[in-house]
This record gives C-alpha cells, sequence and structure tokens, in this order.
C-alpha cells in the first residue's frame, strides 16, 4: 500500500436524500439549485445512476461497503421483502467483518470524515470511528423527535468518540416553523476538515452525508421561504448553496484538481412526505421504501476539474457501491478478492467514457424484486405497500397507478417477469407484451444474468431483526460529562416489526 | 410604420409538438437534445411557459393572434368544454377580421413565411398567403393517412400559392418503418429562406411549425433507430438536430445578434401515442387535450445571442399568445388597439427581467376550466376525458389518477375551486384545504383576476362548429397541373363530433 500523501486524489461523497427530480439539471421546475447545476455543467452528469436499496441504512451500508445490502446484512428476514433500517431500537449493526472504504483508505494514508448522519448502528461496536474514520460530527440515527427521554431518548449528535448533546434539545430544530442551522453546521465541519488536510498536505476522504431533507425537514433562518417549493425546497436550496461553498473552498485552496467529488442520493424522494416535507422523483414512478424507479435512480454527478471533461453526461450503469472501489481506485487500492464486491470502478466510464456492461438489482430486504439489463427493466416481484398501510393513507406512489404494477399484495411474476424498457418508458407505465420478439429476446439475457446472481449468492447474517428498547442511545459515550445519561429499560428484545 | 430593413430585428419561431418533458434541459431522462440544450445554456429558459389550448389548431391561431381561441372563433359550441381542430372536413378558419401577426409585420417591411403545419383553415380564404405570409412550405392539416382518394383525399402539401404533391403519395411517410424525410426538407426550406433574407439583407419572420413528434411520428433515415426513446425520440433527435443546424447558419451569416429566436410548443405531449409516439410532459399531470400542466405548460427558450444574456432562468408566466405582441415589439410595432390582445411583450421579463403579474387561462373549447395566478392554479372545472372514451382505452393521463381531479365527468368546482400551489406541487396533486387560511387568501385574490376576464369577454364566433366532406382537400390549387385533382361529394354540412 502506498502512503502517497499529496500525490493521492482526494475524495469527498456528498450523499443526500434528496430525489432525481429535485435538481434544476435534472428538471426540477422552479431550478433552485444553481450550485449542483453549475458542479454538473463543471463535471459530469449519471442518468443512470442507483441505490443499492429504496432504503437509507442499507444503501449507506452498501456505498461503504461496495456491496449489496443482502450480502453485508443490511436486511432482514422478519418477512418476506421488507424493507429495514436502523432505528435507536435496532439491536444489528454494520459487521466487523466487513470491510469498509475508510478502513481501506486508512491503510493509504487517508484521512477520513463523516459529516452527518451515520446510520451503520449506534452501539458501541459500530461506531465510525471503530470502522475506518477518523473523525464525526453527526448522529447515529435519523433527527426524529422530539422525545421525552422516557420512553425514547433524544437522538445525540456526536463529535468524534462521544456524544455532545441531543437533538431538540442542545441542537434545535423547530418543527413548527422548519428551522434548524443544523446544514450550516455541517458545512462549516466540511471546509474546516477540508482547509486542515490541505494544510497538512493529506489525502482525505470525506463523506458529507446530513440529513435536512429528511423527515423533519429543516433549512437555516436565511433560506426559511426562499423556496418557491415550500420548506422541502427550503432545505434543498441550503443543501446547494453549501455544496457550491465546499467546492469552491476546494478551489480556492487550489486542491479541485486534487479532489475527486461525487453527488448522489440514497433513495428517492419520499413521496409520503410530499409535497411539504417530501421531494421529487421527476418523471419515475413512485418512490422511497418501493423498488420503481422513483424509488432507486438517484441524481448522480462526478467532478473533479482538469480531469472530468465539464459538461459530461454518461448512460454508465452506475450504482452508490461503486464509490467504494472507485474510491479505493483513486487511492490506487485494489478491492479486497477475499469477498464478492457489487461496487464497479467508474474512472473508466467517466475519463475514458467507456461503457461497462453491468446489471442492476433492486433488492427490498431479502427478496431481489426487479433487475436491469441495459435499458430494459425485468419486475420479478412488485410492490407499493400493502393494503393495510394504504388504507390508512400511506401511499409511496400518490397520484401514480399503473395497473398491475404498483400492487398493494406482493405479486410474483417469476415466471414471467414484467418487462418495461426505461428508454421509452422511463416512467414504468407500458409493460412490453409477454407474446412479442422482443420481450422473448430481453428476457433471455436478463434470465442469464438473474440465474448468474442468484445462483452465487450468498447472503450475510441478516443485522436488522432484532429490536430493544433497552439498548437505545440512552448513555451514548460522553453523556456522564455532559450529565445527559439517562437509565435504560429492562432488556427485551424482539423481532422488529417492519411494514413496508 | 418604419420600414425598417436591416436595422430590424428578425424573428423565428420554433413552435413544435412536444411536451415539457422532451428536451434535456428540461429533465429528460435520456438527455438527447443537445443543441436545444444548448440553445438554452445561450439563451433564456422559460420555466413557466404556456399555450393557449391543449390542441394544436387553436394554440396556432391564438399564437399568429395573440388572441385567446375563446376571441379569435378557434373553439366550438357544440357541445360544453370540447377540444376542437381543424380536420380537413372543417368548414372554419381564421376570420379576416383576425389580425395575424405576419399581416403586421409586413407592414413594417418584414418578408414572412410558414414551414410546416399551418391548422388555421384549408378553404382557399384561409390560405396562409391570404393572411400575411409570403411563402409557405407545407400542409394545411395533419398529415394523417394514407387515404384512398375516394372516402378521403390525401394532404396536399403546399409551395406558397399551390400545392406540389400529397402526403404518402409525393411526401413519402413509411408508416411501419416511421421513415420520412419531411424534416430534412423542412430543415433546407428554412435554410434556403434565411439565407435569401440575408443576401438581400431583409428582415423577416420565419414561423417553422412542423410536425414530425406529431401522431404519426417519424424521422428520416440517419435518424432511425438513433433514440433510446424509440421512433418518438428518433424525430426529438432530428429536430434538435434541425434547429441547431439552423442557430448556427444564422450565427454563420452573422445575423445571429439581429435575429430573436423563440422555441416552443403548442400542446403538452400526447400521452394517448406513448411510449411509441408520444413524448413526455415530465412531472406535471396528464397531456395533450387537458387542462392540467401537462397539457399546457410547455418547454420554451429564448435566443437571442448578444441581448439575452447566457444562461439565464425566467418564471415570467408566458403564453405562446406573447409571441404575437413580442414579434410586433421586435420590429417597433404596437399591437393593434382595436380589439382585445392577450399576449403581453415579453422583452422587458427578457432583457431586464422584469417579472410581469399576469394570470394564465386555461380553456378547453368554450368554457375557462381553470386559470393560474401567481404560483397558484385554480381548477373551476376538471375533466380528463367522458368514461365512454375512456372504456374504449383513450386515457389522457396514463399511468397517473389523482381523485377528484383528474376526473371522468366534467365537474363543476366554479363555487369552490380546487386550489394548487404550483411550487410545492407541480404535479398537481395535491388540493390546497379549503378550510385554509392559504385557499382563502389566494382565491380571493384569483377571483378578483376571474371576474375581471369573464365581465370583459366577447367570444368571437365558433370557427369550428361545422363539417362538411365536400369541402376537404379535393382539389387544391396547383391539382390541375399535377393531375391531382378529386371530385368532391355533395355537399352535407353536419356539426362536428368532438369527444374530448
Amino acid at each position: 500500500l502506498s502512503k502517497g500523501k499529496s500525490t493521492s486524489t482526494s475524495f469527498g461523497v456528498f450523499l443526500l436524500q434528496m430525489g432525481w427530480g429535485d435538481l434544476g439539471v435534472f428538471g426540477e421546475p422552479s431550478k433552485e439549485t444553481p450550485n449542483l447545476d453549475q458542479m454538473a455543467s463543471e463535471g459530469m452528469l449519471f442518468l443512470d445512476f442507483y441505490t443499492a436499496s429504496p432504503l437509507c441504512s442499507p444503501s449507506r451500508a452498501a456505498l461503504l461497503t461496495g456491496r449489496l445490502p443482502i450480502r453485508n446484512g443490511f436486511y432482514t428476514t422478519n418477512a418476506h421483502a421488507r424493507n429495514a433500517y436502523t432505528p435507536q431500537d435496532i439491536v444489528g449493526g454494520i459487521p466487523d467483518s466487513e470491510l469498509l472504504l475508510p478502513e481501506l483508505l486508512k491503510k493509504a494514508g487517508y484521512i477520513n470524515k463523516i459529516i452527518g448522519k451515520w446510520h451503520l448502528g449506534h452501539r458501541p461496536q459500530f461506531h465510525p470511528l471503530k470502522h475506518g474514520f477518523d473523525e464525526w460530527f453527526g448522529s447515529p440515527n435519523c433527527h426524529f423527535g422530539p422525545y421525552d427521554n422516557r420512553a425514547l431518548p433524544n437522538i445525540p449528535v456526536y463529535r468524534d468518540w462521544e456524544m455532545i448533546g441531543r437533538y431538540y434539545e442542545d441542537f434545535k430544530i423547530d418543527l413548527k416553523t422548519g428551522e434548524a442551522n443544523l446544514t450550516q453546521i455541517y458545512l462549516q465541519e466540511a471546509l474546516d476538515f477540508i482547509s486542515r488536510q490541505q494544510a497538512s498536505q493529506q489525502p482525505f476522504f470525506l463523506y458529507w452525508a446530513i440529513d435536512a431533507t429528511h423527515a423533519p425537514v429543516y433549512a437555516s433562518k436565511h433560506f426559511l421561504g426562499t423556496s418557491q417549493r415550500g420548506l422541502y425546497g427550503d432545505a434543498v436550496r441550503e443543501i446547494d448553496d453549501s455544496i457550491g461553498k465546499i467546492l469552491k473552498h476546494l478551489q480556492k485552496l487550489g486542491i479541485s484538481e486534487n479532489t475527486f467529488v461525487f453527488f448522489t442520493s440514497d433513495n428517492g424522494a419520499a413521496l409520503i412526505s410530499a409535497p411539504k416535507q417530501g421531494g421529487s422523483n421527476g418523471r419515475f414512478l413512485c418512490g422511497k421504501q418501493t423498488t420503481f424507479e422513483g424509488g432507486m435512480r438517484e441524481p448522480a454527478i462526478a467532478w473533479w476539474p482538469g480531469h472530468i471533461p465539464a459538461g459530461g453526461v454518461s448512460h454508465q450503469l452506475g450504482n452508490v457501491m461503486d464509490l467504494f472501489t472507485t474510491g479505493l481506485a483513486l487511492a490506487g487500492l485494489q478491492p479486497p478478492s477475499d469477498r464478492q464486491i457489487d461496487g464497479i470502478d467508474l474512472l473508466p466510464a467517466i475519463l475514458q467514457g467507456r461503457l461497462i456492461d453491468r446489471p442492476i438489482f433492486y433488492y427490498r430486504g431479502n427478496e431481489m424484486m426487479a433487475v436491469r439489463v441495459g435499458l430494459y427493466k425485468a419486475h420479478y416481484w412488485t410492490w407499493s405497500n400493502s393494503w393495510e398501510e394504504y388504507g390508512k393513507g400511506i401511499d409511496f406512489c400518490p397520484g401514480q397507478n399503473v395497473s398491475g404494477v404498483t400492487t398493494h399484495t406482493q405479486e410474483e411474476h417469476t415466471t414471467l417477469p414484467l418487462l418495461f424498457h426505461l428508454g421509452r418508458d422511463p416512467g414504468e407505465k407500458y409493460p412490453l407484451s409477454f407474446a412479442s420478439a422482443e420481450y422473448q429476446e430481453a428476457m433471455e439475457r436478463i434470465s442469464g444474468v438473474v440465474q448468474q446472481h442468484k445462483g452465487t449468492m450468498v447472503p450475510g447474517e441478516p443485522q436488522l431483526n432484532v429490536c430493544d428498547k433497552a439498548i437505545m442511545n440512552w448513555s451514548p459515550p460522553g453523556c456522564e460529562k455532559l450529565g445527559k445519561c439517562l437509565k435504560p429499560p429492562e432488556s427485551d428484545p424482539k423481532k422488529c416489526f417492519w411494514p413496508h
């Protein structure tokens, strides 16, 4: 392993929680993301980029391990095809056996920082600084709350090893006005970290994984009310502004040509929160929680001045897992050879315009729901959500209803998958006729890919099966100094309930 | 009237039949319109631009007269709220009393040409050269067919005063492969016209209103099979390529700084033709034929190098009728003062960034269905299409269904309009609560606008009520020379049937 210091390329990942349709450059009708649009015009736009799961925790685990959630354990077997994540009563987290991108980069001399939501488990053994990160500013879970610290503790905010406060108590979020200055804090953390690494000529990995667009959505005072799109748009504007400032900072410090930056999202916009707290998946079907395009196709931009030709557009099928392999490649490292890695190195696609033929798998929990090969997408299972949940007003496809596709029962199509051509029909509205020659030809190719995938799949131990109120964030490290330790209840481990 | 010659600004209008979501710059997921995207990056993008009707003929009449179809006669009273157009058995057409943009520009010394589909009536009195155009290459009606020349004649193609052939006979369209070289002919016509005007230092108005993306969709051999989007995408690519060539031609001739060019569309993409022959309205609701955003919000770009700052984005509420008034302004002319003109001069919005407060009215035939004021849109009537037509498989909102909004009966909401905030909810999925303060405040403002509009509305004589097979394109002028005159049947005028 080469300790490249200043000759190594630093790596920045902006991992947001936004939909494909939330950026001007992807067609948002208010065009309120001038900085991201400029990032695209100076870099390369990925139009066929995916996340590894329609939910945040598994996607984040996949990004950092380069492996599908079914391999790295970020799924549940409590029920068939259920999305699961890491609420604060989750017992599991990222297994020690997984190799994370920062762990590997560290060996190549990188300094690694995560800013924002970790979401790979909040118990001590899952702490990001135990998995390769050198610094952390942020929280282990979503910023839900406020809680009463009796039934549920408020979510802690960490600086490195220890908590420095809790959401709603020390880090205010006004649910009424939507005001919170957290994005400003996260921005400052990023600028400071970059300045320090530049000063010491240190290659770094910065993982900026903030959550202002995740319900409850927030923005700081300066941005409140500035968007045509309401509070969600205010949050987007603040994120856009922050990203612009970070990129300008890299340029000002003279290290932009030595820093590869990637922007993407961990799942499609949550349409259940729309329109006030939910974003847009453009013309794609449904949203977060589903394996339709709206749930997993993501906005994506690669930026590396002097290396990536400005204004490029790539149709390379990409996935957040590729950031693992690409990050290693930037550091001159090979991916681990002792395990299956699903991510590919995107640099040939980005720098030489080579298109790498690879499928995209759409998992929901323990089930491969769909697969994309080329422009064809075959659904082996369809499900939006259950009639029971739908009856309660929970709708992952509001205003959209494609007969036999956005089903409210889990429909199996494994013998005759529903096939869509995503070029002619990106909205997944017109299944191809089973009798057509096009269907036969496309499915022949896809079947081979699926057989190969399923035949060699070794699922990891599922981490998201057991929940226990005793292991919540009652007494995180550092709570003593702050007088913020809370008494946990008795341990009572149970199967977690995952309705979707 | 000043006969400005070379000092006057020429005016080019590209009027296509494409949806908001068909351009890369508006978020089309394949990004196959590099020339239009470049036109936008060199000019100004309009994000809130509308057509005057969800159907082509009335929109085209509105564009050229600067007046709503209800005023200029391009509507029907045969039934309530029905879209009507100019098939070849239509008896009516553009009334002589209407003043068209080319008529007025002619007086200021402009040479005017229409290339493509006229659609303002095909009988002799409606001929474009009788309404201000100096040249015409194209057809009076859509390129439907082929017909047998017995029950129905094939549609003629005109050069200036006379027909020079008919579609499918002399101008081939291969419905099986989708091949036709018409766009190439229309491109050449445009380049030649521009060259001639430049040579004689003549200000001109070029109205390039071609119809390759209108079913039956076609493209020339070079473009067939080149799009990820199928035949429709091939047609879009050819149009995009042609527009790029026309703009480059203006630059090469050194007259781009003296030519204001506007790109837009006459109705939303026809979703009944999707996915093979239908385009995309992005994230907007429904398509052509409807007064939802998908039916009437249009892509729009203004281009005028040296005058319009590059890369601008405008939220000015615009309408195709504004091209009338803007065209006059470019020629230093005032709009006629003896009639109500609905179009506004967009130059202050384009050149000085001034936002002009004006409403957008959404008409379907004789009914004002909806109105937009600021970011609010109020639906006074909702209708997608009838249950009867829907039962036949005719769907203007495929895959979309917003309860109580995309209704299959004509629903009156005049006492309590359905209100949407198009910033937060451009897809018209979440009506505001009638009880909210926001509803009350917005409707107060909108009600005043509607009262004013309805109180002063003087509808023109409806032109689209009567159909007669005897007046079809049996024997257009010039048919004798070609031996292409056909014998008309006996006259049998009837009320036209407009199902939508």
